[in-house]
């Protein structure tokens, strides 16, 4: 017990905060998810991701200050050096910079890492979880935007610090409007929040749809993957088509970015993909093969197998690793 | 005299075959161009590359026999241990599986290897070209086809062979039918053969223009680069309008394989690219900026700077560097 050494990972979320608590040997002790904060800004935001991390401690029967070091997946513009964050669009009023990392150290009293939320769920999957096969993956991470992650010849790829920008790949000139500003991005069509806006817009000009009434009556104020799920279920028409319609835009934005990398697997992970799994999987592979050059040989599709932890446990990595390399 | 090794270079295109001598610094001894035959399939292709290799070395005063290695960078699916090429798409009648190397070897009594053209024409660029000063870049060659070539951290991504199909990323969900048959890829718009039968369809549909009454009058069967030039210099309103949409698709395509790859440089190559050169580059680097996901830092975008010998040069590096490795 002396020698085992444990690591917090949190995953910061458009909708929600999830936290996790491991060992050395990547084993989950505890868990805990909050949503995140819809007002209130960075540092209110930085609040509940100690509270939910407390709370993942808790679970995990541990003192606080019991905690070796903890790592951050992070949305938006993050400058590991300084744990930094800028500039994330899907949280509310994260305007400028913000010392992410100092502020959880300071309240939770151990040294934080932060890294990008995608790239630290891709590399959880790649050495963990539906990636550990394969030398090269491409991990699409759909939820309330839309985010790649890059491993080629086993190496996390980045470019110049922000490689990886899938759902922001253009799939139709001329097309929809993105959350980003953008014309006719993946994301428009795929993102969560684009499809909640577009649901939305296409409610109040008449359509008929379950999914207000059903996020109405499950208290919430957006609508979530989980709704999602249950107005499919439902046959909701409107429902299907908007889902329709960002299985047909992850098939052609996937296999363009297949056609130019020729990866091994793709990963299909995120709030969404997760919830609705291996079906869902299949028919984004049958949205690709008509797109695909190469087509004698599609890339393995598969969910990635961290479910919905995988960001955090990612996110743990980030220290897990830095300290076994000391 | 005795010391200086020579190599051969062809370029094999779906247009022209290219051929360079060149000599252990790189230097172009000589060079020759042929049409590519557009009947006899292989064997009558295989022994026009012959004769334009012989061409280059009469330029060059070089006996037969004079070549230390031949390296050859061809179109299609190029088997490089064993020298063949199949599925030539944009070769007439080029139907299963060619020994080129082969017969080439047999025709010209040198050692030959044979790469996928695109490949040794980015590799030129990335080791002799516009991209000298880059550790990551993606080479675009836009010409019959629009090909990619990607240089990622000084190596050359292949993925699982398959890699760098950029002509073939999806641009327009449900849009224009590709000449290999997919929907809304980017070489549906920007591809010269493309363009020429879109070109050729509004022409039959009564739409004015001069570019097929240009081509007969300088003695060509199809549209080449400098037809499409020369009408773009007259004000001919068909040319400007398709070449106009195969610049917003090629600013699509790249823009979205940078918010992918976040590469530091785009090498803009290929018969039309080279031909139409700065002010075209400026133009695709403008069509990119409203699509690129991390605007404030846009990649360098830069014409080829071996220009048209680029694939036949990077063809001979394939023998030459191989060589020097002995």
């Amino acid at each position: 017990m002396a020698t085992r050494r444990l690591f917090g990972g949190i995953d910061l979320g458009g909708t929600k905060i999830q936290t996790v608590v491991v060992d050395d040997g990547h084993e989950v002790l505890g868990e805990a998810r909050h949503p995140t904060p819809t007002s209130g800004g960075p540092a209110r935001v930085a609040a509940e991701m100690a509270a939910a991390t407390r709370d993942a401690m808790a679970a995990a029967k541990l003192e606080p200050g019991g905690l070796a070091g903890i790592g951050v997946g992070s949305p938006g513009d993050v400058d590991e050096e300084r744990g930094t964050v800028s500039g994330a669009r899907n949280l509310p009023d994260w305007e400028g910079s913000f010392e992410l990392g100092q502020a959880l150290a300071e309240s939770l009293g151990a040294p934080v890492r932060v890294g990008n939320d995608v790239g630290v769920a891709t590399q959880a999957e790649a050495q963990l979880g539906a990636g550990r096969a394969y030398r090269s993956l491409l991990g699409v991470f759909w939820g309330t935007g839309v985010g790649g992650g890059l491993v080629l010849d086993g190496r996390h790829w980045l470019g110049r610090g922000g490689a990886g920008e899938i759902g922001h790949m253009v799939v139709k000139l001329g097309g929809r409007r993105c959350t980003c500003g953008r014309e006719g991005c993946m994301e428009a069509y795929a993102g969560r929040a684009a499809m909640e806006a577009r649901a939305r817009k296409l409610h109040d000009d008449g359509r008929k749809t379950d999914l207000f009434k059903t996020m109405r009556k499950h208290g919430r104020d957006r609508l979530t993957s989980g709704i999602w799920e249950r107005a499919l279920e439902t046959g909701d028409k409107l429902a299907r088509e908007l889902i329709d319609e960002a299985v047909e835009a992850l098939g052609a934005g996937i296999a363009s970015a297949v056609n130019l990398l020729d990866v091994e697997a793709v990963i299909i992970g995120g709030g969404i993909g997760v919830r609705l799994g291996q079906p869902y999987a299949e028919r984004i592979a049958n949205e690709m093969r008509p797109h695909l050059f190469n087509d004698h040989r599609p890339p393995a599709v598969e969910v990635a197998a961290l479910g919905d932890l995988g960001g955090a446990i990612g996110a743990a990595l980030l220290v897990a690793s830095s300290d076994a390399g000391r």
